[in-house]
């Protein structure tokens, strides 16, 4: 009885398949919303936007919550991210198109995280941004609630130089929720953050922005990364040596150069290997 | 058609509950004993129960030790908790259950955990709490043996503001063992917890409650967390900005609503997945 | 070509099983020798010895390095012991008799520990003890190397009860190797330990002794679990409330009384199973 | 019997060396280019660089970034190293052959690591090294930018004793890149290598050289591991007691002598089966 049950929702999902398009909507949400194998993609964002969520997930730095978008590659005004779901769940068919004010393009039901105004209004305060992070990042955690500033000691971190900002949201709405759950919310952070990479939220987390998803993934790493080994700097005591603005500025151009063999693509294979259990093992796709 | 399907299925196994009881002994018992394949289950309980056990252990909240109960959803003097097992080894037959003495309905020679009074002493307490969890969460023992509050510095921990009581064996029954093996500890334990969700045990672990064994998992999880965090934020120095009462509030109504994205929910159904080895796959089933 | 060798290879080793006997040998080292399918083995120690090698590894006691051995059960002036290999890497052949000289009874060309002096004296000294372990447990170095006493503040630690006494090669032979590679050496690390349940070894690791080998491996386990917690106890400073003598002697006494369901012998099933990769599955065997 | 077939299989090894060349190339390029099965390798140098770099990915010593080499078995002149990849998925047909110049012997429009001048010349400064490792240990940041030395508490890494010295690209070239991507700061930092086993690098990582690949990666993998203890041992406070230049000596000795059972082979076989996925599995393989 049960296997009955079972073959009457496949052929059901197969029949939603064929007469969605029927239905109306865009061909990228319709894309979105059905199984990759099926349809062609409109693209690398989506997969490398699903990745960017299993790697973040599998790297430590986002647990069930915190989301990861990118820009519509071509419509400025939208940006891709999943809908409500856990980082480390995230597949093709769960991306959506969102638009500058937040809103859904085609929402069909699906549940949608309430923070997304962090994302709309960084992408329509900062043009040179293509990807946001929102993330739980557990060791900003300690640096976003004392005095002692995050700043880089690792060259790796070394976008974070001079130091990072911190959003205080009672400084914007009061004691209460610290969700950033409307474009008031979502524009007084992006103002904290300004042209920096990098913004912690008190008691909450971060944000982490940049030109490409594989930028902003690296920095989110590395701003994680950066922050235990402060803390255990600091507990050695006496004065540290931080990555400089020069020196910081020099390490963001290494990584900008990935035929020196210092950019991020080295370490985003890897990761993306990892995070979804390929390995493409030809030579050539490794270099 | 999808919700049709989905009843039909909840009328067979509500089938299987109503007839097995011509069968000799309790629905319930007689279906907690035999392996979940050949009988229906009465109802999602046993399975939280079964997940939340393996989940703890896969967070490292427990280790061979601790254990976590659900009170019986038809009979609100009893609860349902496992036989005396590491949690990660929990399985559906395994679940027996116990009147609020701490009695077991129908033993059969299982061996069963000498701490189960902290158990049934809060739910006698707790006319709220329908899910109780004693740990050894590893990290909340230094603020159980030292002079400094376990408080809350992640948004994620909020329920724990304004700060956690420590329950001390010493001054209830003198130095000696410090379990809980009798309705007199389970008491004097329940008098420390009072209202709140969570207790520290001195030199021995915590207990958490709530009105879910979800909002259990997550608490006890995000206990453990919190305590690392604040670590890392008191070996910075220096005055630290505590989530306060009003936050706390507003962090566990977002909790609730579910339907807002940041419920519960999307984070428990990642821990299910990884801890019971499972992946629903279906978009459906993922939101 | 390749094929043929292999097969010559297996050809002589199937050889070298049928003939083995016929050389002399007890019975003991002609099973240790052989694989376990072939052969019965002596019972349970052999068994028990390779599991806690392998758990031992798997909870981060030991690395490559370190070794455990159980006393011959049935002849007290004997004890079992893995040629020198990474304990992580012992199967029950690798399992060898030595006398309490530390000398092997069947070498046959074995590479041996060279630190087995720290067992045969232990054993020599303490008739109480069936079991002791070296390790390189990674958190009492900083205790081994410090003014601040190793002592417990976790129940599952309290056997630690009062504090740790930490042997000094040094006084024993000057500066120089740290290593206890002979019985002069093994003797006074013995005096170090005295009736203790565990003794630490500066700047090397530690030595843990026991009734049982199972007692031993959860003595090790939380021997290293209690130095993590102290270390974040001392942390966050001011006075510390240790478990005391009572208390420790109380928590001893619960992991006697396995009826109580508070005893070793339910983690131990728990790390059998995830060290050995091995899952009994029926529910008789769980409990 | 079993020395036979091995010189047998050694014997065919040789035989395919030789003939190689008649084929054009060099039968070291022409070997490596290939995938392993199809042809002989020319010895185990190759073998073992691979894994080491699989191994000090394993064992968090390199992440995506970090590179090691071997000097070439039979050409002092030459070294042997990765393209530029993560270390993590290096193989066999990555491995390329570069002069002390740091000049690639036959490119082949492979990407390669921008810091190779660390490799070049340290190989010309030091003739008793064999292998040369650059990697962000993570845990010896803290210490290159703290002004506490970094020194041995732990046995097993006896090899820093008396302390380590600290590289400061700022004196070199001042502030800017960090990256040593010429002879310049290659030869710079050789200086402040000068005789001893590790040198740390500000804000970037350390260099770790020795005679065999196996002693750089059991030297990598303890310098982290120590300088995790020693912030620990610092942490509990007081005055510490230091491995000190006698027990450092004795400690070096001991590796050196495998037949004594505490050589580096012991633990080295368990990282290869880890890293590699393989085990050996026979009693004759293992030991």
């Amino acid at each position: 009885m049960r296997t009955v049950i079972r073959r009457l929702g496949e052929a059901l999902r197969a029949l939603a398949l064929i007469t969605l398009p029927a239905l109306g909507g865009s061909a990228w949400s319709v894309a979105w919303a059905q199984s990759p194998p099926d349809l062609g993609t409109p693209g690398a964002a989506i997969d490398d936007l699903v990745a960017a969520n299993r790697i973040l997930y599998r790297q430590g730095v986002v647990d069930g919550f915190g989301h990861v978008s990118i820009r519509h590659p071509e419509r400025k005004d939208r940006f891709l991210m999943s809908a409500s779901l856990a980082p480390g769940r995230v597949s093709k068919a769960d991306i959506m198109e969102f638009d500058l004010e937040g809103k859904p393009i085609d929402q069909r039901g699906r549940s949608i995280y309430s923070e997304r105004f962090i994302h709309s209004e960084i992408y329509k305060a900062r043009a040179d941004v293509n990807a946001v992070l929102h993330s739980h990042s557990p060791t900003v955690i300690p640096f976003s609630v004392s005095q002692v500033p995050l700043r880089p000691i690792l060259n790796s971190a070394g976008f974070l130089a001079p130091n990072v900002p911190v959003f205080e949201m009672r400084r914007v709405a009061g004691s209460g929720s610290l969700l950033v759950t409307d474009s008031m919310r979502g524009k007084a952070l992006a103002e904290t953050l300004g042209d920096r990479p990098v913004a912690l939220m008190r008691g909450h987390g971060n944000v982490v922005v940049g030109p490409t998803v594989q930028r902003v993934v690296a920095r989110a790493i590395y701003t994680e990364v950066n922050a235990r080994l402060l803390i255990q700097a600091i507990t050695l005591g006496g004065p540290l040596v931080y990555i400089d603005a020069e020196e910081g500025r020099a390490g963001e151009g290494n990584r900008d150069r990935n035929e020196a063999g210092h950019g991020t693509d080295r370490i985003w294979q890897l990761w993306v290997e990892e995070a979804m259990g390929t390995n493409t093992g030809t030579n050539e796709t490794k270099r």
